[in-house]
């Protein structure tokens, strides 16, 4: 029997492949013109079938952010994988292994002390390709542009002896999250391309090669006024969107790709409320879309019968719903079922191990067209 | 070859079975000897092993919060088993397959429509176990005590035709977690008893049986001055302990048995702050523990260098630790290992599929000496 949205077991995990392939198509006609190779970050989707729509239109280049990741997408045949969170040395031994079965799995790092590391690991006959990370801003990971002084020496250290590539620079503007209009983006994206252009001018000026210039987020990649000098683009929300990224200025309310659906439990006229099956496990703790949407709460309920109807609060397996306007219980009677905006579509996903999949275009949005699978975990 | 703490690939979830065992002696030794019966709410743990551990000193019920659960603890041989959710119609089939293969799995309602379907359900033959749910101040589900109106009515549809049981009432007094002084978690206790007990009251006295009588929470569990009217308990974080628990008062810094076992992955002297593998994916983004703890962030470290070190903030794959003294860098090189304490066991754990386990008491404390495994999702 084919599941439909009115059969599924809740909570669930719905993706909505017409508007997945829509932002696919809106970051490829941002990206493609300009030259750049798009490498998504596919923490985000975790699924190798969301891997293969995402990068249809370039060269197959991937971004993840754990090594079971890693095994997974290799597994499905992706062959070019940035491993995009600071290795530690206790890692490479896996790394080394995927690459020996031909997987150009790629490290970062910003740091001496690793770098040595991999440079003596490569003494052994394994070889890496890695690149280093520039903070352009964000104060996360990287060398904290404009201070460069350490990139030429790790740089010099990790392809000072043998099988070390210096993969290229990179960096996140993670900051452009706490942005909400298209300039304020634009600045951080343009904070981004000159951290990791002058990285990469200041590395081939030492005479190092720095093939891959490489930045990005959903924000900055969808809002940047100028690509000079990057060569790829790590967005990777994009593929789903979500009221985070709808509050920001990123994607428009119909870009949503995901949604949790729920079953309505219980009613509570005496405090205005309903509660759903989706508590803080099937939705996440994650309030990042408050700062700029105080009203979304952990997710904003779909096509609602009232304004601004959300889950208020959370308890692990309980979903708080209200409204200002009282609550219009007969259409949402008990048993019936809604769909959440999730709040930021990467950590809610993270509780799923599948993709049910429907097609708003294709067919009637309703039915159950495909089940893409997740990697979670490490 | 064995895994310790310095083998196991990082993020990972580190239970010390000693503690668990001190845990579940404290709840044991509050519970056996004022007769009450204690029915943990598995949806912490998630584990057969927890579960057989934590019921060892009684008969063998629990509570579970999703119909993954109770499969999964049906499969480990359990049989009176309290889906704490409340139900909807479209998974009155689950429940029946189950109890059809033996399993006692009850059902919790607090409504006239789902009772009216469990009473239809039971037409057709199939036997259901169901509690009426009371809600005690929490706010959460239940009748709102003390307008039971509903109670008698309800429980006279449910039991007025064939083949449904009513269990009992139950109450979770879950705005326990918002007090942190012995008194105030002592009269959130008391209200539990008072509602739980006031509505088992009512319908005896309309000649109904309502053999259960159950409430609880870790935190009413541990200070209530009175079970008088109660028959059990359901606690559940009680087996791990958090920071939020530690931060109420439900237990000492040294009951908490669960931490996240993370690599060191940068040094950012230049923002007094160090990067771990551990972000919002692996601690959760439950702040919970806040409340009454602002300096918790998403989690302390244990055993640390320096006071007050912390995860301060979290992206998904990257947790960003911090103090108010500056970092003893030396002391915490690159790809040195910390352990962070939960702020939210319960949330946290749903991240991994299982518990590497140690014990403090019978080994070093170091070796893994078990893996418990969890069941997560739907």
């Amino acid at each position: 029997m084919t599941d439909t949205l009115d059969t599924l077991p809740t909570p669930c995990l719905i993706l909505d492949r017409a508007v997945l392939r829509r932002n696919v198509r809106r970051m490829t006609d941002r990206l493609k013109p300009a030259g750049l190779q798009l490498r998504p970050h596919l923490k985000t989707a975790k699924s190798v079938d969301v891997g293969r729509l995402a990068t249809a239109a370039f060269d197959g280049r991937i971004t993840v952010s754990t090594l079971a990741e890693a095994k997974y997408f290799a597994g499905g045949g992706f062959k070019d994988i940035l491993y995009g969170v600071g290795i530690v040395p206790s890692k490479l031994p896996a790394v080394s292994a995927l690459r020996r079965q031909g997987v150009n799995l790629r490290v970062v790092t910003d740091n001496m002390t690793v770098a040595k590391a991999i440079a003596d690991a490569a003494k052994g006959g394994d070889d890496f390709s890695v690149f280093i990370e520039i903070d352009s801003g964000g104060g996360r990971a990287g060398l904290p542009y404009p201070d460069l002084s350490h990139l030429v020496p790790i740089a010099r250290v990790l392809t000072g002896g043998a099988n070390v590539e210096l993969a290229g620079v990179m960096t996140h503007g993670g900051h452009s999250y706490h942005e909400n209009t298209p300039d304020g983006i634009a600045r951080v994206a343009e904070q981004e391309r000159q951290a990791v252009v002058a990285a990469a001018t200041q590395l081939r000026d030492a005479g190092i090669p720095c093939p891959i210039v490489s930045a990005g987020s959903t924000p900055t990649a969808m809002h940047a006024r100028s690509f000079e000098g990057l060569t790829e683009m790590r967005p990777g929300v994009f593929v789903f969107n979500d009221l985070d990224q709808a509050g920001i200025g990123s994607c428009g309310d119909g870009d949503i790709a995901l949604s949790v659906m729920a079953s309505v439990i219980g009613h509570y006229p005496h405090r205005n409320q309903l509660l759903i099956d989706a508590g803080a496990l099937a939705l996440s703790k994650d309030i990042s879309a408050q700062e700029f949407m105080p009203k979304a709460g952990y997710g904003f309920i779909k096509d609602a019968p009232v304004k601004d109807l959300a889950v208020i609060a959370c308890s692990q397996e309980h979903g708080f719903v209200q409204a200002d306007a009282p609550l219009p219980y007969d259409k949402l009677p008990i048993g019936s079922r809604v769909r959440v905006w999730p709040n930021h579509a990467c950590i809610t996903a993270a509780a799923y191990d599948r993709y049910h999949v429907v097609d708003s275009e294709e067919s009637d949005g309703r039915t159950v067209v495909a089940t893409y699978d997740r990697i979670n975990g490490w």
